[in-house]
């Protein structure tokens, strides 16, 4: 139920959607060819990651910024989405909108997006343009112009994008109250576009104050994919990025943690607007960047066999076999620098009840939690993950994007490239032990979204 | 059922619980003998309130810091209450357990509670004994030692605390997460004695900030109250507490707020200790600070109504007449900076159901907002309601705590002085109108104790 609206809810107005959230290899045994990519650090601290892929004249540039809605000040909810847009606007060099119009004049495309934990801004154009591409992004940088006629216009439109895609949608708020219940002391719990009533005062000073803390080439990751080979990157990067000045050091990224929880939540929104009751189930479980060795890969593998696709348990059991739910499935956002969520989710058929999709959905899970899955299953569900992983790969955007995810979050090139290998020494039993461990408790937050008047009292 | 354990939770190891934790009169019609309350302010901004009450050679000294856990950095949770216990350390000219001693020695008692608003220390003594206890206060509030040394073993201490008041008691565990699901955004989510995770990692950096920022004679409220005239108090006031160099200059109290809520929310435990069920029900209303005026006064009344004694409609019907309960009420805590909360909460009687008992609740809210109340409930309720206050008021220390909490939280003298009248002014249609716009919302958080094993997922 929450997949699309998590997602939608996460990016920005224009929004680079990751279809798989979690890191993937450049080295995995069953790839026909190895791109040879390099990493290396610019004089002033800007991570630079380079990915050769000559099928085609072409690159994708992207810069990520490790700052997003978590890093937050208390009361600024939004400012991190707030400053996306506020990159587009004009610079000391370069008016508001000249960047965009060359783009589209050589037959490029762009975008950008915010998260919890990264910004990034992204452009896809023909090779002999990355230079170009470079100069703005390190342009926009540091020399941004924000002033109050700048800032306030700006800051009706992402009120107007709160509006249209937040409170004119029931998902959407449910979404967002089902974080604020889940997370109990992080950050997460805050949405990305942030609470309208500290959106509305966001100004000039907040903004000022979060691109200087923020947005320096040390606290940036420059992402090449494409036809380009590193050594061009980097004295096109050395040019550009490497002329803007290292930023104030920053604190590590250490934010509020989780306490312990003990209790079963429910969070339910009764709309008129809903014309199917659906229910969704999460709990709190650890990220790539929090896990013990092997568990998110345990995680992963879990919410594929569990509910990653039509081959899944609970969609042969709910959908194909008993038909109950019209959809119905599992996921797992391991790619967070913080704990992270797994979810469950379902909607009834025709005249079956919601009850008896969540009951049958508990079944599942229960299944796995007592008997574990057998060593057929595990390594269908691995072939099944890892070709999924190498359709991505092809996609050089994709590509770009698992990397620049998987260092904005506390993973490292390494971590990536051996991540294959991870996912294929998970056992049975290690799958068991995580759906005992994170889905075998009752302190869940179960959301329900139900047609009909609002609920009296 | 939570409100004892409200009480607990929000006090500090040594706690004055506020039985009534509204603004009282001091100038009611009803009161045989008016008190000529003063107040000032000292040179370096410390305010002074004089409650003269010569019946007895006793005077109740208390000074109120506008501190509370709400004020806390993030991720720092529980500082303001472990810095109340590091007051009772050593200080440059006293050492540790002195001022006890001193105390101990002339027959009186003391007293310190942190709030999310504020945080308090209380002394009763003889009145010759006021001046030395202003000595020792006014030390204590610049000249602590605050080394490794008196801050770790201390730290055992508050986090022994937790575990003993929260960890071992189901009841306590299930008001913080309802706390924290009731707010979504504002500090008050937080725990006053802080989560376990955060409190472990307090240190000397967090106790020095802490002090340095929020410990200064302008941030501070002393109430005397007591057999003592205010000229006495204004002189021993100006040689000891004056003579502390006023601190830096804070920034008003000024905290994220919550957004607009569109949920209805559960929050379950099931715990093998816990031998009756109950449940709560919560909704987010305003305080006397945030309320529009009348709003607070009107909550107070229909808390007293609906479930504020043996005589209220909840008590009525479900103890005394149809005795599905065992216990029933209701309460508004008005005493807070920002928005609060309003509570019903009961438990089933011998073979009862919880659920008959919540829909009996839910029928006495619905009554009220459909069909309002009569004039002679409500003419007996005001005169139960400012009956109480002023048995309180007859309370020496009730009346110094009336006060500070009163200024400790937004409020004035004056606004304690006419709150008789105000409540006075409230009509039946008062009533009716906040049940119906802030009870008679789908938005409201029902929390559920129940006995029995740990339920799985």
């Amino acid at each position: 139920m929450t997949t699309n609206i998590r997602s939608v809810l996460r990016g920005a107005i224009i929004a680079v959607l990751l279809a798989t959230p979690h890191a993937v290899s450049a080295s995995s045994a069953e790839k026909p060819a190895e791109p040879e990519i390099s990493s290396f650090l610019l004089d002033n601290g800007m991570e630079v990651v380079v990915i050769p892929d000559h099928r085609a004249p072409i690159v994708t540039h992207m810069v990520w910024y490790k700052v997003g809605s978590a890093d937050e000040p208390p009361g600024k909810s939004g400012i991190a989405h707030f400053f996306e847009h506020l990159m587009f606007k004009g610079t000391t060099r370069h008016k508001a909108g000249e960047f965009g119009a060359k783009i589209a004049e050589i037959g490029g495309s762009e975008n950008a997006f915010t998260t919890d934990d990264y910004t990034a801004y992204h452009q896809t154009v023909p090779p002999e343009a990355l230079g170009t591409m470079m100069e703005y992004e390190a342009d926009r940088m540091r020399h941004l112009i924000l002033t109050d006629a700048v800032i306030g216009p700006e800051r009706d439109v992402v009120l107007e994008e709160r509006r249209s895609r937040i409170e004119n949608n029931p998902e959407a708020l449910l979404s967002e109250e089902v974080d604020a219940t889940v997370y109990q002391n992080h950050p997460y719990r805050v949405p990305v576009i942030g609470w309208m009533q500290e959106m509305e005062k966001l100004n000039r000073t907040d903004a000022v104050a979060f691109y200087d803390q923020y947005y320096a080439p040390n606290n940036a990751i420059l992402i090449v994919a494409g036809d380009v080979d590193a050594n061009t990157v980097r004295d096109l990067a050395e040019k550009t990025y490497g002329q803007v000045p290292r930023g104030p050091d920053l604190p590590p990224r250490v934010r509020p943690q989780e306490p312990e929880q003990n209790t079963a939540r429910t969070v339910t929104l009764s709309d008129p607007r809903v014309s199917t009751p659906s229910f969704s189930k999460t709990w709190l479980v650890p990220s790539y960047h929090t896990a013990a060795p092997g568990e998110a890969e345990a995680l992963d593998l879990l919410s594929e066999i569990l509910g990653g696709g039509s081959r899944s348990r609970i969609y042969q059991a709910l959908v194909v076999k008993s038909g109950v739910a019209s959809s119905a499935g599992a996921y797992f956002n391991g790619s967070k620098l913080d704990v992270t969520t797994f979810t469950v989710y379902g909607a009834p058929r025709g005249t079956a009840k919601l009850d008896e999709v969540q009951s049958a959905i508990d079944m599942e899970i229960d299944g796995i939690v007592k008997n574990g899955i057998g060593e057929e299953e595990l390594a269908a569900a691995k072939n099944r993950f890892l070709r999924s992983m190498i359709f991505e790969r092809d996609n050089q955007s994709s590509m770009a994007n698992i990397y620049g995810t998987a260092l904005a979050t506390g993973s490292t090139v390494a971590d990536v490239e051996e991540w294959p290998d991870r996912i294929k020494n998970v056992t049975t039993d290690d799958i068991r032990k995580v759906a005992a461990r994170y889905l075998g408790v009752s302190h869940s937050v179960t959301a329900y979204l139900l047609p009909s008047e609002p609920v009296q009292n």
